[in-house]
């Protein structure tokens, strides 16, 4: 970055009402601010200065904004250093390109909902175990949102990955046995192309000229690195949350590549419920200021906006009934400022008092400044528009289709004597029309045995869309739908804490 | 407000980024976007201009805001309006004092949780039917956390109300035999002193220098109005979500003085869940950076930030159930902007595009100038912290307790003989710590008959959280507990709608 740019983002503003908010606390010259007053003010905001109010949970904003704008000065050109001037990566995201294998496709990419195809792409992976002579032990593993490649350590990167305790010798993905890859999505901000990628035209981040994506755009281009690593057909196509939308996309899309399907805690069809609790984060998200349309590379990014949305989504990750045990209505006890008081005297603070609040605010601080703004918007924006039903694929004309077929009633009930899983849920006697589409929509994954694993605690997948999964798959004529409901108290990120339970059933399914 | 405050209210520059963004649709000479691109963009944002993404759902924050300054402009000084100058009342909140009746109570109102009371206090209220000669017809109805006095028309003011289908003659607030007084809470911004009123040891707003209130302190002045009104004896105190809480802390503080409760969709003791929702609501509001510390009320008011916020708790209010129903996967059919494409080359937006995101977004744009922002904080702080369990409520030190006294398992078997109602549903034979300590704290409910009445598709004041008010009740030896549970896909908001089940079990109780 410049210093002309250095300036001009300062003169952008953002910062000053940042600035403004943290001179408060030491002046109290502005006009509106001028009138200290002996009456009770909150206690944690009511500062030792005349009474005035400060909240230390907004100034937080101000402070981080500061810690950025140092680290971007950083990138200031010096004689040694030419090459900062060039480099629009944001340092917030930066991944480590040592830590990771990259494929590079040169060839056009065709998009779901764009006429024009991305111009080429890459896309970040890393593996676990040894690939057969055969190549014929592959599991593809599928990320959530915002998760990386880095689903357990290796040798180029030993920290613990997202998935850690599900991959290794013996685990729930065995890689005595599997050969595992995993990628960081299209879309993505961990080595993908995204919106913070170059777009070789302009020789600027893309922003928000990247198309909009949907799941089958960011798994084609995964088996487009496949056909490049020589695996024709993977063993399991295995995902989370959104990489279970993926792993039924991938079945979909390629059904004589794809040998098993694992889905926990997804969904066929992106619900209302789920939407609305996307559409806030990206809301609070893209009316950061520093957001600004998207085009943000080259000065401070919308860390407001991320933390807030990030607290929004731990908010749908989790569940009550786990609050209820781990935090309760407990109180924070570390002193959010050095005068805070906690003591027998205390008394409420407007800024975070209770421990979920506490939990809430440093969940959204953590991730703030660790994932790309654009990326979360495009890839939640994904996930919105998944939608398995016949009529929306047809629509989207990826991929020829053939008219829906759906079994009768007696060819289900048949079908059910096949598998003695079904007995235990059987496929709904009348079910409603977009059940029926679903199963037609979902008819080319007629043969491909399928885990659909949920939990009852999770809001944001519910139960009941994990049910209509089966269901669909069932109605669709699937004899081979292994389908488990965990209890528990840990909601969606159930499928990260649960290695018993959840890595159980993926084991013993794909054994 | 003097031209002098105009000009330095512009000049604090909050409109700036905004007016940039703005900008930003005619102009690419800014440095960051000077690179139009022939590439495909996400449908909706992408304008005619050059390719040139752009987002109306963010323009819209900044056409607002100008709408407020051109507002705010309206009360600079004339000769003939030297008043204007003096106007600290924000306009986008300003009641209209004709339209209810105000109690100034001049004395102090201690405080929960201050050393110091407020120095006094006004309190709007309205009525509806006619007051018996023994004043012993009265019913006190308690609102949620940003209704008005308004709950049904009056002479004064024959705009609906927000219960207008539950007050009236014949109706489950039945005018021909009861008096209904309904207050804008203290904390409020219509009519009560709240953050928003003038503190008259400055002459200016309270702001954030407001103290944090409690729910059981705006009961006790809307008890001190009912000394005013020579009113000793309430026959029923009644309210829905906040107003439940409202209606058990009135019994709670005055069992003398309470006939009976109801209690709708409310809670003795706010989850983590539902403070984690209202802390995400406080989050994005005090994020704003128009909140400037609660000190807005001479410029913009953080008009984005409220709209974020209403979006997040209208996602509290209703279910997923009834989005499936009204709005499942459906797409907007209206433009945003004249140029969306919304036929067959229809792609994706990164705005409101389903249905329930424009849901959610006129939701907070309807809601975003009617209330106060700070009243919003403090008020739901107040429900964050409502906690009737003992040892809370011995805490707050606000009225003396005896010593926790329950009933053994002997006795309350006995007494579940005694209505027909406990049989459907007991209290539990080994009732978790919480939930004793809640019977020993309701214990001074223990002869007042009490409705409690829960909705099974509640997210926000979940139907666990009734059955646990019913059984602290039991536990403690109330003997006359009403309890029903609702199905339906309203969620929350089932109190506003559901005049036949909601309005009957009202009735049937209060007959």
């Amino acid at each position: 970055m410049s210093l002309n740019t250095l300036s001009r983002t300062l003169s952008r503003s953002r910062l000053r009402p940042s600035f403004r908010t943290l001179s408060l606390r030491f002046s109290s010259s502005s006009s509106i601010q001028s009138s200290p007053s002996s009456c009770p003010a909150p206690s944690s905001q009511n500062d030792a200065r005349q009474g005035q109010p400060h909240f230390p949970c907004v100034d937080a904003h101000a402070a981080r904004a500061s810690r950025i704008m140092a680290s971007l000065s950083q990138f200031r050109p010096t004689p040694d250093n030419t090459q900062a001037d060039t480099g629009p990566e944001p340092p917030y995201a930066r991944p480590n390109p040592a830590s990771y294998h990259i494929y590079h496709h040169p060839q056009p990419l065709p998009l779901s909902y764009s006429p024009t195809p991305l111009p080429s792409f890459d896309i970040a992976y890393e593996t676990w175990g040894t690939l057969s002579p055969a190549k014929d032990n592959v599991i593809l593993l599928h990320t959530g949102l915002s998760a990386s490649s880095h689903a357990a350590s290796t040798d180029l990167n030993p920290a613990p990955g997202w998935w850690e305790k599900f991959i290794g010798p013996g685990k729930a993905l065995d890689t005595n046995q599997f050969f595992v890859i995993c990628t960081n999505v299209l879309g993505g901000c961990y080595g993908s192309t995204g919106p913070s990628s170059i777009e070789a035209e302009t020789g600027e981040p893309w922003a928000t000229r990247f198309p909009v994506l949907s799941i089958f755009d960011m798994v084609r281009a995964q088996f487009l690195l496949l056909d490049h690593l020589g695996v024709n057909k993977l063993y399991a196509s295995v995902g989370s949350s959104m990489g279970a939308m993926q792993s039924l996309a991938a079945g979909w899309l390629f059904p004589e590549r794809v040998g098993k399907i694992v889905s926990i805690s997804g969904t066929a069809r992106s619900t209302p419920s789920s939407i609305a609790m996307r559409f806030a984060q990206r809301s609070v998200l893209m009316a950061d200021p520093n957001w600004n349309n998207g085009f943000y590379y080259d000065g401070l990014p919308p860390h407001t906006g991320m933390k807030l949305a990030r607290q929004i989504a731990t908010i749908t990750y989790r569940s009550g009934p786990e609050w209820d045990q781990r935090f309760g209505r407990q109180l924070r006890q570390v002193p959010e400022t050095p005068t805070q008081e906690l003591g027998p005297n205390r008394t409420p603070a407007l800024c975070p008092d209770f421990l979920i609040e506490t939990y809430l605010d440093h969940q959204g601080e953590q991730f703030c400044l660790k994932y790309d703004a654009n990326s979360l918007i495009y890839i939640s924006k994904a996930m919105d528009l998944f939608d398995m039903t016949y009529p929306s694929l047809k629509a989207l004309n990826i991929k020829p289709l053939p008219s829906p077929t759906i079994p009768s009633q007696d060819q289900l009930q048949q079908q059910q004597h096949k598998t003695s899983h079904s007995k235990s849920h059987p496929p709904p006697v009348n079910p409603p029309p977009h059940l029926s589409d679903l199963a037609a929509g979902m008819a080319p994954l007629v043969d491909i045995p399928t885990l659909v694993l949920g939990v009852q605690s999770d809001i944001l997948f519910t139960v009941e869309q994990q049910r209509e999964v089966a269901d669909a798959l069932r109605m669709a004529g699937n004899a081979n739908v292994s389908y488990y409901e965990l209890g528990g108290v840990w909601g969606h990120d159930t499928f990260l804490i649960d290695t018993l339970n959840v890595g159980g059933a993926i084991r013993g399914f794909l054994s």
